[in-house]
């Protein structure tokens, strides 16, 4: 059964919700969903509405009438449908877990993902992507002082080429530039293997081994032009103890990088991400 | 801030949301926070709205106003008013860390209880409610034949005489008569020291070492007639293993239940808990 | 660095750890990792020892020479060399992440498995044999009065040619004869959607949802004549909600086999893992 | 039944852990449980053996025996009785949760601490001291240039004059002066209210919140002259949503912080840590 998301935010004042709800009444819908948030200290309203129109009822029409309430009540939003299935492309370099899990969702239907493409910096995922029979393309880094600029470039005209709905960053090693990142803002995910603010930049299992912390977690965020500050969709940690050494840290870390990626993954696709300054809302 | 809590149930069916805000708005309240739930295989609704009126608005009109609606609508519904302070009786035998916990929160200001009376079939509890300057009732079970039923006798009466609004069983080891429970509904909570339905009963440590289980559990729940078998508020369980003898996977469980317990506590005086036949709607 | 692991269970009394550390030594042996366990209760002692010999040290001399020091102390004992990389046929029927996921875990070196043969009632899983390149047997149960026992039959035949080293129950959902338990006893691993002992049998999540438990798990176990009895090695849960309907339910689970299988298969194949009675002695 | 604790460390090379056994077999001791840890990056080997000896054995005298091999071994160790129960001080600010919950835990003999005093710069505390019938010192900085100067000398002297074993930062909001932290090196822990490195320093609820993460931490550690950077002991996390708030954070903290410590004190009490360089062992 198909069914409308609408995700709002405004100054929070009186009347809302009524209003959002008479709104559905009056054009025949039936709310099935409604989680509302308030951020007192920022005075802010949040809310998502999931609702079923008749089969009759056109989506460009119902977009229309509540862009006028929207104008009236000053309400920012953004619609989705729901079931969603974006085009979607993994970047990925070395480390092929969390390509291998996001393939393997998308391949049992556990995550509703339409896989255009695999790229990578390096060969190794090649196989990866043959097993699953999706496009992989491969942008290797040269050695030639624009060599990475030269790649950048070329990931670039991918993207643009390929026109995902969503980039997943899983596991990819360079740091994309600005454009890149502009271009693809709140439609990148990425996973950073430590429970972020903590250990971030290169080699966090080395920086926790170090460290000696008795916990080790995932992070995943949308990616922004600050490396590993961008919001956090989804985050989790796993119990360590002295026994383990770095090799077994990642390893401890592999299982949580890769559920704490599909989590975040699946509440993008479900429409349950609001993004607000550099935090984010992720209703149930 | 006073605010009033709404809890409504019914079948579910369109325009429950749209109605319920209105209503809300006509009577000059603002919805501080509304949560919603559709248990699709029941097809039931459930909601729990919270909201502000002016300050001259009387709390009986807004019930009656609602009453109104309600019967309209053929609603199911309850109302509260937060912060709620319950009148609170906590029971307890032997085993004193849930109790003192209690208590200790209590003290804290960190749950909002009116500690009414310590009541238990053992002497332990005295200097501990003594040190919270709390009422201890000693309610023993001497040896006779009606020894036992003497004892629910007076601790039916003790706590008829005292009506607390909420009866907390803090490790308390005697079966409840029907009567009891039957009188306290939905205003009794018990912590079993397993994560139910595993290790029903008496000793479950005893027989979570005997199984050779690697979590072991603690569960909050209304008590209902059927021994353990009340709907649950809250669970929660903890890693052990091999080395864990009985006595070492209880002291892993008194931290749970003293949490457990206290949470189930806390979502009951924020009006957070619905019943619905054997399960509950516990809103965030 | 290939190594020796020597388990080795008694009856607890003085000197056993210093009458096999200086075994070890006697033999040219470095102790790189010992671990014990003491069982207060059934006055038992447990012990893990992984040590490395010289290069030029033949294994059967090692064993030979340990048999004796064996008899002469009444040791029980097993040996294990690592690393160790069993031959393992997987078992499974409709739901297919588990077996995905510990071909996905071979396929990257993160499980250590020679996968010998992917087996099925169902014909779904011959596309994931395929994609990992292993072979597929296809054993459906007929309609016929015997069909079951037919397929039982071929089942213990095929198990008998392979001469498996492990067989991982990944989510296999017909129970199988005692025959085919008893001749791979403490060779076969099972998975079980919920955390034994709730929720045997069939439909567990159904089951879950009807008690409306707040915590779902899995549990995996070796498969012994008593279905779900088995010792269990590995266990974890996921938090719930009155959110999660059947289905949710079911996804929340499936990450949790998928982890908590593969980990009792790993700590299997590291010879951690000694069977006492009903229960499990998994070493760190 | 009373038991002897020893914990060494040394260069990792064959025939320590055979060499420590033979000697408990020597002076007629048990082992009752032994566990060790090589860490291969730094070839360092560490041990705890906990052993029994006859009643008739003096303790200086295994003292001197072991004295002996540790030389001939180049060994660095320490011994340790059991039960041990240590004269603590705890030092507490304004939030009290974590010094009641350590004050319960002692009063029902869940943790093994002989409370000297609590000791703080508010008032506050004063009544749950007397609750628990421990002395109260308040220690408040005055006004003056040197009113945290003369605080500190203050402590210093109480500290000295009680001769504690273990001291206790039960949220004590204080930075402690070099000299009272070199004093009581590896006798003094803190607990910290994040997952540490992340937060460190003040506020860590409101840095988490502005931050936006999904998980909100607590850290137990030895106090070291590097603020927040002491060897971390226990250190565990709790899922938090963008529904909470600063506030709604601490309560969630709250509990985290009390288990935290509780467990860094007992593996203290157990002699079960032991500190190399800046990470630390802990034995189960």
């Amino acid at each position: 059964m198909a069914s409308i998301v609408l995700l709002l935010w405004c100054r929070d004042r009186p009347g809302i919700v009524a209003a959002v709800a008479s709104w559905v009444t009056s054009i025949g819908g039936n709310i099935i969903d409604a989680q509302q948030h308030t951020d007192a200290h920022d005075a802010m309203f949040f809310q998502r509405v999931e609702f079923e129109v008749p089969p009759d009822r056109v989506v460009d029409d119902v977009h229309r009438s509540f862009g006028a309430l929207a104008q009236e009540l000053q309400l920012s939003y953004r619609f989705g449908v729901r079931p969603y299935r974006p085009r979607a492309v993994v970047l990925v370099s070395k480390p092929l877990h969390c390509a291998m899990d996001l393939l393997s969702r998308a391949y049992l239907g556990n995550l509703s993902l339409d896989m255009q493409a695999l790229i990578s910096n390096h060969p190794d995922a090649r196989n990866l992507a043959e097993m699953f029979a999706v496009d992989f393309v491969h942008l290797p880094v040269d050695d030639s002082d624009d060599g990475r600029a030269t790649q950048e470039d070329a990931l670039a005209q991918t993207l643009e080429s390929l026109q995902p709905d969503l980039v997943i960053l899983a596991r990819y090693m360079l740091v994309l530039p600005p454009a890149i990142v502009r271009r693809w803002n709140h439609q990148m995910i990425n996973i950073h293997h430590s429970f972020l603010p903590a250990f971030a930049g290169a080699n966090p299992y080395r920086q926790a081994h170090d460290r000696g912390v008795k916990v080790v977690g995932a992070t995943s965020h949308y990616v922004s032009e600050r490396l590993d500050e961008g919001p956090i969709i989804s985050q989790e940690v796993v119990p360590v103890s002295h026994r383990d050494d770095v090799e077994s840290l990642a390893r401890h870390g592999r299982d949580l990088e890769t559920i704490v990626l599909a989590r975040a993954v699946r509440a993008h696709i479900d429409h349950r991400v609001l993004v607000f300054g550099n935090r984010t809302i992720v209703f149930d």
